[in-house]
């Protein structure tokens, strides 16, 4: 269960890495550019939340399997690209709906060992899931896409939630992980095929 | 004492999300988004202070009475913008004057604690009191409007100062805290009043 | 060889500072926004690469000499620009290598102090030489430099490989030292002298 699950979070940190490739690349970012971007974007949430919860040390700094994964996916992203030009953009977001998944339930967890309340321990599972990603687009000089986009951090809230009820009810560790993961996935895929979205706030600006 | 300290605190963060749920409306984002905006703009600042000063746990894991208050300020903004249009621009600006004054001098107290040079608490006061908004401006993606706007980091460090100098001479808490916050207050609603502001650095690209 | 070692880093910060100025006078900032950008292009690698490392004091909290030297460096920026237009770029050019040379070493070190993997060593060298230069040009609303010129980051990680090799045979601290902050610089030098750039990533957006 263990190695499914250290599997499953280096598969996240690859498929985050990937979007980061690909946003630097519309960027034009030179090599060491799109590296950065990538890594941020894959191990940036949950740094964040390691700093914010004290958990030291940061899982990355003392296994270098992280970094290794996040810098092969995104060199892998240039070679894939400069081959053969079409990004299949659906599987890519499947892809991602997955690393979604796992990096909300693990940050939960975490923040659950740590004995916060639960509302903490839901915003540790939004910030691992998604906080890569804001700084991903911050440093490209864009708006965050979760924050305009399809239901996102949304499913993270949801799974987030699920794995907490069912950790409280005891349940054995294989059947919260996996339903609040797949839980997470169903959100995600049917945002995706239905382009859901949470109602928008319009204010104009009268500056 | 405390507990008026306490409610100062949570009115700060509630006026501080309001701002930021407002910003998130002039960039369309969603329900989402508002929330994360108003949350970072209300709490980073601490954070980011926290997390410097390895004070921990930083004060919104472990109570989230803080999250709660923000989260509602910043659903409360959306129904009242949409119920009714009209925001009371002047009316935010004091409440935000206000929120400034206890944020800066609640972030020099916790510095001083913490026995760093003055120098540093008052840095510490400034970030508790700025970096949430400069957080807030830089997801959406704009120049931080105080780096550009009438004083108002000036107000937090001459506020943070005299909170110093009077902790050094040992006045009743009520008073150096009080007198603090006031000075805050009055520069900020001066330069509001008469648009004061610092020199600008205007330098010219001649790439 | 400790002294001269503090002083290089000061010497490293005060360029910084200068370099963040510089950026916040293109944006027309006002005074106080010029020296908090100095301020966080001086020192936000090395906050950043403490916080990751759970290393505790940050150097700049507890000796204000840091801040005071970006202060007045930022200051003296803004005074010199006022009184002759010119800004020699060319000699901030070679001084902004020497900090970067500094910077570099003293992470990688700080990092090798705390027995973390040789990859994170180097990641952490990288951290403390751009974090800043990356953070300030986020702030003022631009895609970070370093990820789009000619070779920056480049020489960091050689740099920091370098110093890394001669720790692990344990030549004198003077000769590693020097040696890899030599080879930073010479990397930088070259980079500038003939405009050497890392091989791009363009990929096209077809949205």
């Amino acid at each position: 269960m263990q190695h499914i699950f250290y599997f499953a979070d280096l598969f996240g940190v690859a498929v985050f890495a990937i979007t980061g490739a690909l946003m630097a690349g519309r960027k034009s970012m030179d090599l060491f550019g799109v590296l950065v971007i990538a890594i941020i974007t894959a191990l940036g949430g949950g740094t964040l939340r390691d700093l914010i919860l004290d958990n030291h040390p940061v899982s990355w700094i003392r296994n270098d399997t992280y970094i290794l994964v996040a810098s092969l996916a995104s060199l892998g992203t240039v070679v894939w690209v400069r081959m053969t030009q079409p990004i299949h953009e659906r599987g890519l977001l499947i892809a991602d709906a997955f690393g979604l998944a796992v990096f909300t339930v693990i940050g939960t967890e975490v923040a659950l060992q740590h004995n916060v309340p639960y509302s903490t321990a839901v915003i540790m599972g939004v910030i691992t899931g998604v906080a890569g990603g804001v700084m991903r687009d911050v440093i490209c000089n864009e708006i965050p896409l979760i924050f305009q986009k399809e239901i996102y951090a949304t499913a993270c809230i949801v799974g987030s939630l699920v794995f907490i009820a069912m950790r409280a009810l005891d349940t054995p560790h294989w059947l919260d992980t996996g339903l609040a993961m797949l839980i997470v996935l169903l959100i995600r895929l049917a945002a995706i095929h239905w382009r859901l979205g949470l109602p928008r706030f319009h204010l104009l600006d009268r500056d």
